[in-house]
C-alpha cells in the first residue's frame, strides 16, 4: 500500500495510490495520515479499503510529506561502505546518529532553499523508515516488525554549517526545506527486502549518486535496534539511514555544491522519485 | 502569568497559578496548553482571565510538561564561562547547539531513569525558553520579543553515550526521561531580566550547582538570533541555554554520577523547583 498526503502546504489531504498508480482521496475515511494511521491497527484499517471505491484525484497536485505529526527525525551518518571510502574515512565502529529538525521537512518536489550565507549545500539520497510500533531495546531480529513503511528522503546538508562551526552537525542538517520526504509511505509488506533497493540522484541531468541499500554498513534492523537502546522510537518517527557515494563534497577533482537554479532528481526502487529546484532563501519559502 | 499542565501522564489538563500560588483549572477555557496558546494572541486571551474565576484544584496532583506538542527541543552547549573553566575547555567561539529528542520530555517531578548499561548519567540545571513567535534571521535586538516565556529544565545527560560513542552528542541527550520540564511556563512579562536569574541543583541534599544566568557566554537573545540563522524556530519550540558549574563530571577529585535512589532538587529564580528520584530503567517508566 502506498499512502500519501497531497494538496497545498499546510492543507494536505490524505491519499492512497491505486493499482494503476493513480491518486485516490482518502479524506472521506481518515482526516489525515498521522502517527495513529501508521500503527498496525491504523494500517490494517486502511488496507481493508478498496482504492477503487475512493474518489479519483485528477489534474495536477502537490505531494506533501506523507505522514503528518512526525515526532522525531533521526539520521544515521556515514552508513555506506562505499561512501565512507569516498570520504576517505574509516567505517564507524557503531552507528553515528544525529537529528534533523522536524521544521526542515518538506514535500518531495518542493523547492530546496539555500540558507543565507551558505556556500556548501549538498544532496544525499536516503532510504527513510517510518516507525509503526513503539521500539525500546528491540532486538535486531524483531526490529523490522516495528516498521510501518519506507519513504524516499533527500538529506540536504550544508557542509560548512555542519562541520566548520563546531563539533555538532545539527546546524547544517535542519535548515528549512532540508528534508524533502515522499512522495509515498510504502508499507513494509510492499518492500520485500529493504536491503536490496537501488538508489540514485541526478543533478541537472547528470548522475551523481548511484547505490544500493545492500552496501549499508549497519543494516536497517541494526540501526533501529541500536537507536532503541538510547531512546524510545514512537509511531510516526522518521529514521533515515545514510547515503551512498556521490555527494557534492565527494566530487573530484573539485567539490560541487548546489546553486540556485539547480535541479535534483532522485529515487529509490519502489519508493518513487523526487524533483527539486534549488532556490535562494526567501522568507516566503519557509513554512 | 504562570501556565502549567497537571494530572496523570498523557491526560494532563491546562492550569494557571493564581496570586496565592494555588493551581486553577483552565480546562473550561482551553483544552490544553499547545503552541497556539503560547503565541501572542493565545497568551493575550489567557491573560484576560481572572484566575480567581477558575476552579481551584485542591489536593495532590502531578505537574506535566507545561506545553504540549513541543516541536523542537534544542540545546546550547557549554554556555557558561564558569562551567567551561570547570570543564577545562576554551569557551566556544560561537554557540554549540545540539538536539534533545522530544520523547525525553517528562514532568518536573517524575522519576529520572538510568538507561540500561549506563554508568555516567549526570545532571544540568538550565534556563529553558519557549518560543512564542516564529523566528527566522531575527536580530539580537528583536529576539526576546519572540519568547513566550521561561521554564526550568534539567538537561539530564549520559556522558558515556554523549562523548564516548562517536562525535555526536545526541545519543546521550535524548534518553527517555532526560528532559524534566516545568513546573510552569512563566510568561516573559513576569521575567524582567532573564540574564539575572539564580539557579541551583542539589543532589541528596548537597548543593552541587550554583550559578546565575548572568555568566552565560552567549546571552539568551544571542542564542535565539544565532539559531534562527540555521533553522526556523516556531511557537512551542523549547530552547535550553546551557548549565553553570557543578555537574557530576566536573566534580573533584572524583566524578560523581547518578545512581538509583538519588534525589535531585533544582530551581531557577521565579521558575519554580523540580524534585526527581533517580531509578533504574523500566519499560513502564517510559512514555
Amino acid at each position: 500500500m502506498k499512502l500519501c498526503r497531497f494538496g497545498p502546504r499546510g492543507a494536505e489531504k490524505p491519499g492512497m495510490i491505486d493499482a494503476d498508480g493513480a491518486l485516490r482521496d482518502l479524506s472521506g475515511v481518515v482526516s489525515d495520515i498521522t502517527p495513529a494511521e501508521v500503527t498496525p491497527e491504523g494500517l490494517a484499517r486502511l488496507k481493508a479499503i478498496d482504492p477503487a471505491t475512493l474518489p479519483l484525484v485528477e489534474g495536477d497536485f502537490r505531494y506533501g510529506v506523507p505522514v503528518a505529526g512526525i515526532g522525531k527525525f533521526l539520521a544515521i551518518g556515514l552508513n555506506y561502505a562505499d561512501h565512507a571510502k569516498e570520504a576517505g574515512l574509516e567505517p564507524p565502529a557503531e552507528p553515528i546518529f544525529f537529528t534533523k529538525a522536524i521544521s526542515c521537512l518538506t514535500g518531495p518536489n518542493d523547492p530546496v532553499m539555500i540558507p543565507q550565507g551558505a556556500e556548501k549545500t549538498d544532496w544525499e539520497v536516503e532510504l527513510g523508515i517510518v516507525i509503526g510500533k513503539t521500539c525500546r531495546y528491540v532486538s535486531q531480529e524483531d526490529a523490522l516488525d516495528h516498521v510501518a513503511g519506507y519513504v524516499l528522503v533527500n538529506d540536504v546538508s550544508e557542509r560548512a554549517f555542519q562541520k566548520e562551526l563546531g563539533s555538532q552537525w545539527d546546524k547544517g542538517k535542519g535548515c528549512d526545506t532540508f528534508g524533502p520526504t515522499g512522495p509515498w509511505l510504502v508499507t513494509s509488506d510492499d518492500v520485500p527486502d529493504c536491503q536490496a533497493l537501488d538508489m540514485f540522484l541526478d543533478l541537472n541531468g547528470k548522475r551523481m549518486q548511484t547505490g544500493n541499500t545492500a552496501t549499508m554498513i549497519f543494516p536497517v534492523a541494526e540501526c533501529i535496534a541500536y537507536m532503541s537502546r538510547f531512546l524510545t522510537l514512537h509511531p510516526g518517527d522518521l529514521l533515515i539511514t545514510g547515503t551512498p557515494p556521490g555527494v557534492g563534497e565527494g566530487q573530484k577533482p573539485d567539490k560541487i555544491f548546489l546553486k540556485p537554479g539547480d535541479q535534483m532528481h532522485l529515487g529509490v526502487t519502489g519508493l518513487g522519485e523526487q524533483r527539486q529546484t534549488v532556490v535562494a532563501f526567501s522568507l516566503d519559502g519557509a513554512e
